[in-house]
């Protein structure tokens, strides 16, 4: 049995597993980030963590294959830098590197929402699929694009942005400096906002009965008064559906890839969410739903995806030269 | 010296092409497709082509290592066969293996959008890329992604439909069904639509003095009349602008391939086209132009590169089983 270090470092938590090569993860520890901190301090953490692990498991460096680590931001894959992490604070830290010296293992690095990606793909709700697009509902809308077992991270890392994929030109403001992208749509921040909006212009919904105020409304409001029978309720979430399918359907027609799955707070409704979803995609998409289509799946791995994709990382670069 | 066969099978012409292993067109012939016709008289005329050619170059089927071809419609490249297309009005036809028999060598099949992007991606414009996406502005918007060299023609080979991809949700409908496609606003026939538009809003415009009706309207007319110092035209050529940057950035959040290439009718305005649409894309994509980013170029084969394509897929093909 071969094994991996997968490390997924976020903003608030460092959380690192050894990973076997069926894909399970054997043991997993957190810690916080702790932000903000210099790179040094925080990698010293990752380090201590990964130590800790390999001494449960009675385990030395020389018994693993590898390391991934996936961190928000815009990383350098082939030299293992994180260019730049606005999250993070930092600017390029050759953070593969370090660890690669710190544990005496290689290590990889790669954008956290594709690690993600790569952890779903191959090892959740899209194993075994020659293609897959991972798509994550939450604060914003992130993506990853697996194609042949492999990520296509784009030129310079930077690609399967499909959150900043304009479908309504010239319309809600973006983060990222456009308007009307996806993200502002169908994350629970775009669906919050429209639930709000809804709530202001119907008094008597029982929405109010969930939220009384705007800070009360979640990414769940919309849905529960959906299922109390509220017809306002109801008419968000629909609205909601109709943006997400504008997106999916436009990525489907993009890539079509074997499977499209959903993960992210949102896409825990599962399918209330995906039954009415899928009907929308199905009859929009170009050339229609043939022989073999595009499935519409929910994520499976939750918060695991990134460390078992972070392992995966390293299962498929160990070995081969940087 | 390997050599290959490429055909290009569209609406109006049968065009076919003897291609050295160095992607040159060493002969080729063109006849009318005369449709509507039966799949086996239109074959018939591709076989008596081929072998024009061959005998021309006093070569027999053994001489070349393979054909390929490109069709309008979609296509099952795994077993050869012509699903569905509209433009010949043709369903489930095994063109490939009918090839096959007549001529002798292995034949392989893909949508003729895709052989024209392989051959701009292997051979034009995006030759030496890692990755590329080939646009074509033409009556409609045609697109093909290469990824290492190799064509991304999704799970059933409907992808790389960027023309079909909503950019302005509600917008004009399109021919897909959907409202609002890129192809609706940044193909010839959205420039005509939208270059009539403001003619008929502004009487005093040059643009009239390029066009007196509608039909006498093309994708030029706007670009000609901006070169004449018309502001109406002007306005209009921007706007076209803006809305093919809107589906350029999409394209380019998404994929980030090292190379976007556009071709068509449109694409022939050269650096008229390019220089703006460079500088409304850099301004907007994702991540900003860093170091390494999506370069933007006009393809440079034309109508050559849907036959040095064909050629290309049975390069890659030929030798490898079905």
């Amino acid at each position: 049995m071969k094994r991996y270090i997968g490390v997924d470092l976020g903003g608030t938590n460092i959380k690192v597993a050894l990973v076997d090569d069926g894909h399970q993860i054997l043991i997993e520890k957190s810690r916080p980030t702790l932000l903000p901190r210099p790179a040094e301090d925080v990698c010293a953490d990752i380090v201590a963590a990964i130590r800790d692990i390999l001494s449960q498991a009675k385990l030395t460096a020389k018994d693993v294959c590898g390391g991934g680590i996936g961190c928000p931001g815009t990383v350098d894959g082939k030299r293992g830098v994180v260019s730049y992490s606005n999250n993070l604070a930092w600017r390029d830290v050759d953070l593969a590197p370090m660890l690669e010296r710190a544990i005496g293992c290689p290590f990889y690095l790669e954008n956290d929402a594709n690690t993600a990606a790569l952890g779903e793909a191959r090892a959740g709700s899209a194993k075994g699929a020659e293609s897959a697009v991972i798509v994550t509902l939450g604060t914003g809308v992130g993506s990853g694009i697996v194609i042949g077992g492999r990520l296509h991270a784009g030129y310079s890392g930077t690609a399967s942005e499909f959150g900043h994929m304009v479908i309504v030109r010239g319309g809600e403001r973006c983060t990222c400096g456009r308007e009307g992208c996806l993200e502002s749509y169908a994350s629970a921040t775009g669906l919050i906002r429209m639930t709000w909006e809804a709530m202001r212009k119907n008094a008597n919904s029982r929405l109010w009965t969930l939220a009384s105020s705007r800070e009360e409304v979640n990414g769940r409001t919309a849905f529960e008064g959906a299922r109390l029978g509220d017809e306002t309720a109801r008419r968000v979430v629909d609205l909601y559906i109709d943006y997400l399918a504008c997106g999916a359907i436009n990525i489907v027609n993009a890539l079509q890839p074997e499977i499209l799955s959903l993960g992210g707070g949102i896409a825990k409704e599962g399918e209330t969410l995906l039954r009415p979803l899928r009907e929308k995609v199905y009859a929009e998409i170009f050339g229609g739903r043939g022989r073999r289509y595009t499935r519409i799946e929910q994520c499976t791995l939750g918060y695991k995806a990134g460390l078992i994709g972070a392992a995966i990382l390293a299962e498929d670069n160990a070995g081969a030269s940087r």
